[in-house]
């Protein structure tokens, strides 16, 4: 009898709430934040939030609150947003749907009405049109859902949940009711389902293929890809480059995936986009490499590039094809496995002239109005080591092609789904989940305007963005495809935020001297942000830009 | 020939592009502004935009522009908003889902992917899963979405999507393919359907049942709903409480449903939450006529009403109930001119102690700290007839119950959904919709950092809204719930927007004598918009947020 009810006793106390089952999983995938905004369904759920080693940052509005995830997700590896039910999951929708787009592994984490109070189906606040509504709408932008509507098999559904996140690197969604929050689940020990592994004769056949193929070539060259990234490959890749002497280019959803600096980096491949050299260089190969690569118009400079499918071997966690057939049952892991344990000849280091030498002077001419051009220019020599840069579409990004990032995984931007916005929510996820880096954000005026003012976020947690401008008076890449009045937006005196958040340092910048003298002020200024409202030209353009404009007003 | 030839270039001459006709369209159904933001997707479509009569209203976000697309359909019958494929479309959802909820007939017109770029299921930029996500999840929100990918059905399609906003009045979603704007569409004369009649006998039943119940009870009252104005019947309202002198409270959703300075208003019922004369009054009646109300957890004061059901005639364009009855086949139209049509007896006027001499004393009290209740108290003496409050929630909408609106449909709010922000972009479509009204925003600090900087919008249009931010320092409702440092905000300076904006004024309010200073300024400033920081106590409250909070708190 003693030894029974010790045994009673012992798994009483062991017996774990749903809602601290949660925080468990979370702390296991080492996420140490979590973004979003409280309201009434997910009270109890921030309660105990609040207790654990975790932090909540408390943003100003829910969709910040997901990019902030997203760009924690990126850096950290996974990143957590916990919101309340319907206003603030629904407010989150193209986040987390930019999220699904580009593969960054956020867990949504929402409150919601407790099952009890669902039972008659009343008009309860915040309901839209039946119960299921935030989780069908979910179901389109996630791989895993789960209604924690069951003792008996929540802990189970969240495992499940987490897994996919962890595997697929794509969102996933929890809905736990309110009156599910304190009751405890069960812990079942449910074998960990592995990925499917690759079949070894099929795998044996790929790699030699792949292996004759580019040892047979003349001049191979790697393409990669974001993918390397989001999987941890960024080792595997060097190493393939440096036993071998073959070169890679990266795509621009991949900048950054190698540091910027290797002498066997070649610049962003992007079809009529990127840089003469580069196409060139990669158009010319006989054995394209591409790595972790998704084929996206933007990635392909939308769709001028010209890769050649039968001088290709194409690897990503979806797909590995050589030529022009696709070998089934391997994966990416052990593929790139297999290309490092075979013998791959090494080459003589191959003639990158266009990187050679080229230390173009950023000289500044301080009287000389900002063009985007020496914007870009000039930042090149600005970066330092423990910076990242958090680039917003349009220009921002495109003009950032250029830009050579020092280490890796540095540069973080939305290349591909391309929701404006995206910046200064993110670079607050960036910062801390990486908080030996210094972000730089560059982000267009329009962009600014629909969530710069996430910059009192910055200021409450004692973050320090340089945030830079780039206000050329409304939407500037649509200016190229299609001029009209809809393409003007308000005048903000954006140097005059500091006065309404109560921190931070703002300056107007017209000439090169200006903007020289706030990149200095900036550097100096460690304890807040710091914003540069850079006045550009309406119609002053990136030559990347350029090129594309003309690309997609053929397509309107 | 010669005559076939003829008719040939006149049906030539007739033929109309799709984006047309859904011009077209919106002209028939009175909308003479679209909010939205342009993107690559929807610029053929802003080009037809901006050379028809229709004015578009750019916003600096997207679900800043479905709420005042939703705010212009309250006071305009139906509105409309134009955005983008995905990054636009999915930013909106948390606006149309609440429109959906409280019936606002919003229509979206998403741009998108043409159908012949999506042949071969690219990945094309703003692509999340495949080019139907945004459909999918569109249908959670609306009553009727189409894509117009076939231009033999486009116009059928649309207006299928069209009619049934309008009678149901809720959103709809069309969906336009970028190639498909200029082709021509074929009009059928399809017969228009028109909604389901009421079955004669079964409509006389149940008006019989409903007058011989009304004239045979000794205290009669209506408790009057938002479908009222939604379909609007209000002259209906009014002819009954008129000719039979009984008289009508409202609920919250349905606040200023009739004029509240009308001697048969009694106020807002809201159970426990509202004034404890109104709900006597309605309570004790033996016969409450409960009309176009929806019966939500907050129109009920979080379920404290105490209405029988046997003592109840329910009326709304879904249902039509006497005590324990229902009646199938009624439409509320035709319900409520069978009892306009029937002989209702007239009675005395009921006696409303509550309402006679009750001059509340608003004598400012110069040196006074500013409070809730005084706030309201103020206002109330302060709005003028040309004046309608836009209340966000919290204690913007709860310490509203007791503001006397002088006119018809002055007052709006989500009042159900419940979603924070909702009221400064609101505030543009109501005063478009409404250009003889003066626009007043009651918002609490936490929503007015969610999407107050639309003001930009406000001064880009030269709309002049008086916006009163009751600053208590966080989230002041979810306080009243579950304290944490979760509820806390960053401190913004209000007052300095205009040094941002370019434009407005700004106040900051301590006192009951500033209150009174900056409200006779914000009245002068008839250019502009002026912003007021009322500086409350963290834990100030009105006394029905009072209430409310004790009610809820039970519930976590």
């Amino acid at each position: 009898m003693e030894q029974r009810k010790s045994v009673t006793e012992e798994k009483k106390q062991n017996a774990v709430a749903i809602g601290e089952y949660l925080l468990e999983k979370l702390q296991a995938y080492n996420i140490k934040h979590v973004f979003g905004i409280p309201g009434d369904y997910v009270l109890s759920f921030y309660h105990l939030l609040e207790q654990s080693p975790i932090q909540h940052i408390g943003m100003t509005r829910e969709d910040a609150a997901g990019y902030a995830a997203d760009a924690y997700a990126r850096v950290n590896g996974m990143g957590a947003v916990c919101i309340t039910y319907c206003v603030g999951g629904l407010s989150m929708t193209n986040s987390i749907a930019g999220a699904y787009a580009e593969k960054s592994p956020v867990l949504v984490i929402s409150g919601a009405p407790g099952m009890k109070e669902r039972e008659k189906d009343p008009l309860l606040h915040h309901k839209v049109r039946s119960f299921l509504t935030q989780k069908l709408i979910y179901d389109q932008i996630t791989v895993a859902s789960a209604l924690l509507d069951d003792p008996i098999t929540a802990f189970d559904e969240i495992d499940r949940v987490f897994d996919s996140v962890a595997r697929y690197k794509r969102p996933g969604y929890i809905e736990l009711p309110r009156d599910m929050v304190d009751v405890k689940g069960r812990r079942h020990h449910r074998p960990a389902v592995s990925a499917a592994p690759s079949d070894p004769d099929v795998l044996r056949a790929a790699a030699t293929e792949a292996v004759d193929f580019i040892n047979a070539s003349e001049n191979p060259v790697i393409l990669a890809g974001v993918e390397l990234d989001r999987f941890g490959f960024q080792d595997k890749l060097l190493r393939l480059m440096e036993t071998t002497n073959i070169p890679a280019a990266a795509t621009l959803l991949g900048k950054s995936v190698i540091g910027e600096k290797h002498p066997l980096y070649l610049g962003i491949y992007e079809g009529a986009m990127g840089r003469f050299e580069v196409r060139e260089f990669v158009e010319s190969s006989d054995c394209v490499i591409i790595l972790g690569a998704f084929m996206t118009d933007m990635n392909l400079g939308i769709y001028t590039a010209n890769l050649d499918r039968g001088r290709s071997i194409y690897a990503t966690s979806e797909k590995i094809a050589i030529k022009y057939h696709t070998y089934e049952d391997v994966t990416f892991n052990d593929f790139l496995d297999a290309l490092l344990a075979a013998v791959i000849r090494q080459r003589q280091l191959p003639a990158l002239p266009w990187l050679e030498g080229k230390k173009e002077s950023v000289a500044i001419q301080p009287d000389s109005p900002m063009t985007v051009r020496r914007l870009f220019d000039i930042l090149n020599a600005f970066i330092i080591d423990d910076m990242m840069i958090i680039a917003d579409i349009g220009d921002s990004l495109f003009g950032s092609i250029d830009l050579k990032m020092h280490q890796r995984a540095d540069f973080v931007s939305p290349a591909y789904y391309t929701s404006m916005g995206f910046a200064v929510p993110a670079s607050i996820g960036a910062q801390l989940g990486r908080p030996d880096q210094r972000a730089l954000v560059l982000v267009g005026d329009g962009a600014f305007q629909m969530t710069g003012m996430e910059l009192s976020t910055s200021v409450r947690f004692g973050l320090n963005p340089i945030v830079i401008v780039l206000n050329n008076h409304g939407y500037g890449t649509e200016r190229q495809l299609h001029e009209g009045a809809f393409n003007d937006i308000g005048e903000w005196h954006y140097s005059q935020l500091p006065a309404v958040l109560g921190s931070g340092r703002g300056f107007v910048v017209r000439t090169e001297g200006e903007f020289d003298f706030a990149l200095k002020e900036a550097l100096a200024n460690t304890g807040s942000f710091t914003i540069l409202d850079v006045q550009l030209d309406k119609l002053d353009r990136s030559p990347a830009l350029m090129r594309l404009a003309e690309k997609l007003s053929k397509k309107l």
